[in-house]
């Protein structure tokens, strides 16, 4: 099979909102009058953002998702992407799945294939998302003012518990790995609910690389520091608690680890003002997802800009940091 | 140095155009009324788009290039882009002269860089790219009817015969290896001509994999054929005969397989009405690039599509066959 029936095979669908989609030098969009376009890039390399032993359908899941999760944080509604793909070669039992991974969730956002790349080389695979989002109504890193309130999304942990499980520093019951698992391999990006936030979150970022490294963007970003009750944290993840320890490798002081840094989980960590409280929880119940309250926006106070404080607002005195590829 | 701190060392720039650059989770571009965006994707992989040896600034340089011509081929100016990241490590010497042959290429076009992502991996260079064009504008594939006449931009197959001295197939005087390997290392993409030919251009593509693969797309999807006159063809590559034959190694056929299929050229070649000549030679003097007639388009008569025939008219016996990646 060579370059062009690979692409007309599994990555030319019909593209009824764009103007013109793959098949051509470029794709072409109409932007709806006035819309902002906004756009994200994310590589996944084998080995760091996915292990060899994932399915090629939850791989193609995860490059999407990834990439819908960077339009949630922001607030903006999938329109488009494209795909740029190395492969060490033209493999039709992993292209199949793979590509049937890939598109049934671009299927369920309405965010349509309209082009890109495919090459031989090392496993790599490069999306580039396109969502929309009125003028000024993005949800920006650099929104949040002291005395904002701190959310989460969903659950925070698994999936670094299922890459610690795949490593073999933790064991799992059969059945509560696999849901950790489909945490790592199959995240959900929190669209529905970025859509929700417009216009009630002050700021918000996406968890890609744990919730302290993501959090202290928008910190920066805006200037501010963070109050973070760890005793609330600690509920964050989903694996029960009892489960996790069984295994006798664990602690639950590592645990605070995984949630607070463990990485992979996608989901948004956002602030709004405290006045809007029920207006979150309305955005919530709309989005059908789970969102919980675990601090609040402080004025700016040197290093670290997060305070993590117990359930009676004792300083804990661990520090933690989030991923950094080079680092 | 970390991935934070490469990103705004080396990819972090002012965007006067954009409404929002580097540094969230998207960037936001804001379209003006009524146009349309032009979007395309390219992945350059080592050993593949480009030799270990390349300088890093010609590689970025390329790495842009390669995309921008995908604009041009579509009649599109260039906006913005994302640039997408696998780096071995984070190499200060590889990453101060890469930005700076990348965004050079990018200030020369007023293409500005909006975000995009870095990891570690084997070294991976993916842009996105996007360019605005009025509805109805843009050039396409599926416009050539027979009867038009045919095209290429400036000069064919240079490329290739430095990428045959990199293999030492062939030898070169050192001057005129020089500009050969300028060709191959840091093409110019064909914006400007691109521009000036919409609505001048019936169908258009970039040579990215060779004259004749390239051609095809055209043919193929407007359903036609056509006739390239290889006595003018044979004229199209700048490097003279005597240079290239003195080495003892070569042939005037082999001259001919790099013109028509050598790769990596990054020209247009582009159909338009007998009744357009005028327009398209004043779209080249505008644009000052060279543009060459070779042949024209035929009704579609079989495989394959194109017939190459001497300065005669008498058809050739050789079968081309443009670049593939997985064949």
């Amino acid at each position: 099979m060579g370059e062009f029936d690979l692409i007309r095979r599994y990555f030319t669908r019909p593209t009824p909102q764009a103007v013109l989609g793959v098949g051509d030098d470029c794709a072409l969009l109409q932007p709806r009058p006035g819309m902002q376009l906004a756009i994200s890039s994310d590589m996944l390399v084998e080995g760091r953002h996915f292990l060899s032993t994932v399915s090629p359908a939850a791989l193609g899941h995860k490059a999407l998702a990834v990439n819908l999760s960077d339009l949630a944080a922001c607030g903006a509604r999938p329109l488009a992407f494209t795909l740029a793909l190395a492969l060490p070669r033209a493999d039709e039992a992993w292209l199949e799945p793979f590509s049937q991974g890939l598109l049934a969730l671009a299927d369920a956002h309405g965010c349509e294939l309209v082009g890109g790349d495919t090459t031989r080389g090392p496993l790599n695979i490069c999306i580039t998302v396109f969502g929309e989002v009125p003028p000024g109504q993005a949800l920006l890193r650099s929104g949040a003012r002291a005395g904002d309130d701190l959310y989460v999304s969903g659950t925070l942990g698994d999936a670094r518990l299922a890459l610690e499980v795949f490593r073999g520093t933790v064991s799992l019951p059969e059945a509560i790995f696999a849901q950790a698992r489909a945490r790592l391999e199959t995240p959900t990006p929190r669209v529905a609910l970025g859509l929700a936030l417009r216009g009630v979150a002050s700021a918000a970022a996406d968890i890609s690389d744990g919730l302290l490294g993501d959090l202290g963007h928008i910190l920066r970003a805006s200037g501010v520091g963070a109050v973070v009750d760890t005793s609330i944290a600690m509920q964050l993840i989903a694996t029960p608690a009892e489960d996790i320890c069984a295994g006798g490798l664990f602690s639950l002081e590592k645990l605070l680890d995984y949630i607070l840094a463990g990485g992979d989980d996608y989901e948004l960590v956002f602030t709004a003002p405290a006045s809007a409280r029920a207006a979150v929880q309305a955005a919530a119940a709309q989005a059908q997802t789970r969102v919980t309250r675990i601090g609040c926006i402080e004025p700016a106070a040197g290093t670290p800009a997060v305070r993590l404080v117990d359930g009676n607002g004792v300083a804990l005195a661990r520090q933690f940091s989030g991923f950094d590829h080079f680092a």
